[in-house]
């Protein structure tokens, strides 16, 4: 990379080492494929535990768009599309993956509720519950609809593209809204850990099981190689979920692959310890910049920190250090992102700060 | 699995311990994302080598169908379909992969070319060039088939869902016959390690680079993780392969988990080696079955051996070992499917042949 | 033209005088747009009657591809695909209409069953129950079938392709193996009339609401400018049909145009009147091909005849009359089609007998 | 309808009485099916003179979302998408037409630039050509867009949804940006009559075949029973467009019912003199709604007036005028649409004066 060190994105290293050396001792041992082997089964039962949802249906797919378009599609009927923020990783960054399943993504306003954003940082990048309702009533009551595409899901991220969070208040209210209107909720957690263990937060694993009809815990940007746990918290799974996955091209054949590393993530908290590790140096990084009296672009209670840098000074910066180019913010600024992860230490941060 | 040992399929098992203790040894080292790394570009680099192809385009995807469902989704147009055996893996076994993106799969016989069977073992599976043109000349010459799938490409596997292979002549006129009408030839070589390591065959790595437009090297099944590298051989590779292969949810974030096996699986010969030994292993399966009086469903020239068994016998045999089944022969009688892979051992086939 | 007369299809005309007479007498006349007017009530209402299904739900749509591709889209999951004969329209003449909406066409081969082919004509066209049951019952009792395409639909037609009719103990065998597997029957009845009217049928009207859960009857090729009348003989319409026939692109907006021809169809038998004059006209054809020594290639018992010809001959024909390539037999012989309609005359048969 | 007269659209009618006679007059004749027809090729060439366009290509099809959805799916290849204005017609109304064959519709603000609103009417509806640049920039000269979807075509209307109309500069500076950035630019012309003939207008049909690369002339809601015709300005119609469209369920069998149609609109200068009547009428009912004392939503200077009614009033008025709903302007207020057509005459604006 020519770089000393990255802070360009949550997903540049292998797996935590204690998943690596499970891998390794493994040796040549056989399993069944597609994920109907007993790890499966075990990583599924904890990950049920962690949620204390026990009628819950969970399985393991390898990324995050893959996961977005494969469950989107389980859930949605042909003529119908997902709702999502303008924001929304399917809205925007997924190169037409949603479409590409014959299904438009519908979207909202990402500004949020008016809520205490002292408390728990910026709104941008959520939904809220009222434009939700206010959007979904119209499809009620009238003829007017019929040659619009009718929403049938509700996509939303915790954390969001911005790493902003939702409150347990706004996710209880989008979820009254979905009930209301019989439309299931997705939550995809592609970074799922790093906001639950956001000191700005009072949503748990619990609630987002409760709240949601179907979420992800995301593997990939929190400790694992790769791979996506699918929680299907009702019980709802497609009676035939595999040939829908296959027909996606998103069924490993060597399924326990996944499974091995949920099993581990889910044993001795695993995950949330690394997920806390991510948000303490973040706070680190966040202090730091505050220090050197950088701008934030906004304020983020997660892993991902979004700072307004010079151009020069970025030019700088770029010969020492990885950082995620987000958008110009005017001739002479630019908006970047920097993130954390489980691995960051407190020896990267001070690195990043000498540059800065 | 409840069994002492299993030969259902080829990608029961981790990674070759080189691969794994690379993977380990990586520690926390960070990589750019997507595939960009240096680690893809130094695996493409020896597989070009390899190929003896130094204009080809290399990139790596996660699995079969996965690759299988991109690949063919670049190679037509809107209202074209791929041509393929009846029984080729497109047609028969992928959940509709193709039909998801669009796209008919147009299917000729799968019984081969009358060619020397004694030498290169049975034709089952294989299309034959001769069908294979009578075919697409239909397409030129009257304006007849507006009302039909035109076909854009042909796909072909190296071993063949049954294990067999073309041999070198086959080959050749299937490649003429597709450069006849100006149709790109794609080779799907999810065990092509296996292929090419075979006793029965005259058609090597760079033949296959010379004679198709596009194929893949298979890992998940041949020592690998998990991954396919795929070749375009004559540097088509479409402008923006990126965001083709996000659609379709197939953009692996760390890409370089693939290049790192890839590179490894060829260094030194590795890749050819291990498949080799799944070769000698057929082989040895094989010789105990002719000496038990099995029958043979067909006659396979590399890793998967078809046999047909009574299924008394069969009753018996799924206590101790795992197979495949693969079709009713008739009343009393299953065809079933046993597979050796780059990992098997002398041991192992001893063991298999007690329950015999 | 360029020639004398045309027998190469069944839909060379426009509507019938009496549809046209009443277009014209509309005026200026408004009505409300998509279907939702009165003129396509009363026309729903008589077809109700004429098939003596009071719980019937009917739409109009344009064309036979589009009503094939809009129908099985509305009966299938995403994963599933639609059963038909190698032969259906659905399977090779569409130019991929269903692929294009992602499913599979899942062939059973065109053979039909062994039934009284004396009596009711040729079986090419047809699938037989027995098939059909075999085919089905693979897909329960094992997961083996994970990796394929469910069929979620049956699509027969009547005439088929081939202008052969099916008998009602075969449509009633065939309805009952889609019962017992809770598989929806859908007939394709581009040509229903000519069907119904043969005089080698012992199949109603009644009987294919009965026996069948949703099937077309077609206008196009029987007496109207254009239209298909869809009959959901369950009432078992999707509950938002009409954004799923936008979404194809299927919805007219002058639906009452539809309507309007529908209405004037069954009203004093008009659409049974035609249909059987093309019969009448196929009898006299036949006779007179039989007459003249002409090989049939199939016994065709409805509109369309297929007739195998020397090329000279056809050479010589084609300069005074229009028909249908069909196939070439072998290197001297051409099968073509030859197909009467509702307007036939015995003059237009006479005159063609004059080339014949 | 229960109402004495309605204005709720352009397509409440049956065609011009000179097409209905010349539909008539055809009485028995046989025509050759799918468009190969002379009739067909006669309205081409007539078409083709009125746009002074000698080296366009043009074909009819039957209704405006299938003509859209065919249209951009020939343009696109597989991971691209559209450009419309938030509302344009593939954008809001169109039940997921074009998502529905794969691709993303990628919205741009609908407010237009600054222009001369007095002299051409209000911007609403309508992209801007520096927007539109902006965007379409973002693309070029970065790898930042891989996981986005790319614009492969421009998609506008003109007359918009709104009714409103490009000026020759606006629509000059749009055609310059794609040209400068190779997308073809696609014009919807479903109304392009009312357009054409407005009086605040400075573009005619032949800049539109100049500076658009494909763009098609309404017939269903300007004087046709139904039928467009798409013109191909620069000669550029894909290769293969027969299946592409049957592929679509979008290919009528009897092609001439179309052509017929329009070779009578393009004879006599019969499409401008009924655009013409509709946008007198409109004049009309703009100045009586004025008298009134009624607000107009938009200005809009095409056959479709939209104005904010009080909802009592409305309620009063729908139980003798159709009208078109259009949105909820506030708690006491909506927004209706009145659309003139080719056939309104003084009368009917004098009677729906009186209920106003």
């Amino acid at each position: 990379m020519g770089q000393k060190i990255t802070f360009a994105s949550d997903y540049t290293r292998n797996a935590h080492p204690r998943i690596l050396k499970r891998l390794m001792g493994m040796g040549l041992e056989q399993n069944v494929g597609y994920g109907t082997d007993d790890i499966c089964r075990s990583a599924a039962d904890k990950i049920k535990k962690a949620c204390e949802c026990p009628g819950a249906e969970v399985f393991f797919l390898v990324g995050g768009t893959q996961t977005n378009q494969t469950i989107i599609d389980m859930l949605l009927k042909s003529y119908e599309g997902v709702v999502a923020a303008q924001t929304g990783h399917v809205a925007a960054h997924e190169a037409g993956a949603i479409e590409f399943s014959g299904h438009k993504v519908l979207t909202l306003p990402s500004t949020g509720e008016e809520t205490d954003t002292d408390r728990y940082g910026s709104n941008i990048g959520k939904i809220s519950a009222k434009e939700l309702k206010a959007y979904l009533e119209t499809f009620y009551g009238d003829d007017n609809h019929e040659h619009m595409v009718f929403p049938g899901a509700v996509y939303i991220s915790h954390p969001t593209e911005y790493g902003t969070l939702y409150t347990k208040k706004e996710l209880s209210d989008i979820s009254a809204v979905c009930s209301k209107y019989e439309i299931p909720l997705f939550l995809d957690g592609a970074r799922l850990g790093y906001g639950l263990m956001s000191k700005r937060t009072d949503v748990t694993l619990k609630d987002i099981a409760e709240l949601t009809d179907v979420f992800y815990i995301g593997g990939t940007k929190v400790g694992a190689m790769l791979g996506e746990a699918v929680v299907f918290t009702k019980g709802g799974k497609p009676l035939h979920h595999v040939p829908i996955i296959k027909q996606h091209g998103a069924l490993l054949a060597k399924g326990w692959l996944l499974g091995v590393q949920f099993d581990e993530l889910f044993t001795d908290n695993l995950y949330f310890d690394i997920s806390r590790n991510a948000i303490d140096m973040a706070e680190k990084l966040r202090d730091g910049l505050k220090d050197k009296g950088y701008e934030f672009f906004l304020d983020s209670p997660t892993n991902q920190q979004f700072i307004i840098i010079d151009d020069e000074k970025l030019k700088e910066l770029e010969k020492n250090v990885g950082y995620s180019f987000w958008e110009k913010y005017d001739d002479a600024r630019t908006v970047i992102r920097l993130a954390t992860d489980w691995a960051t230490t407190d020896e990267d941060i001070n690195t990043l700060m000498e540059y800065l």
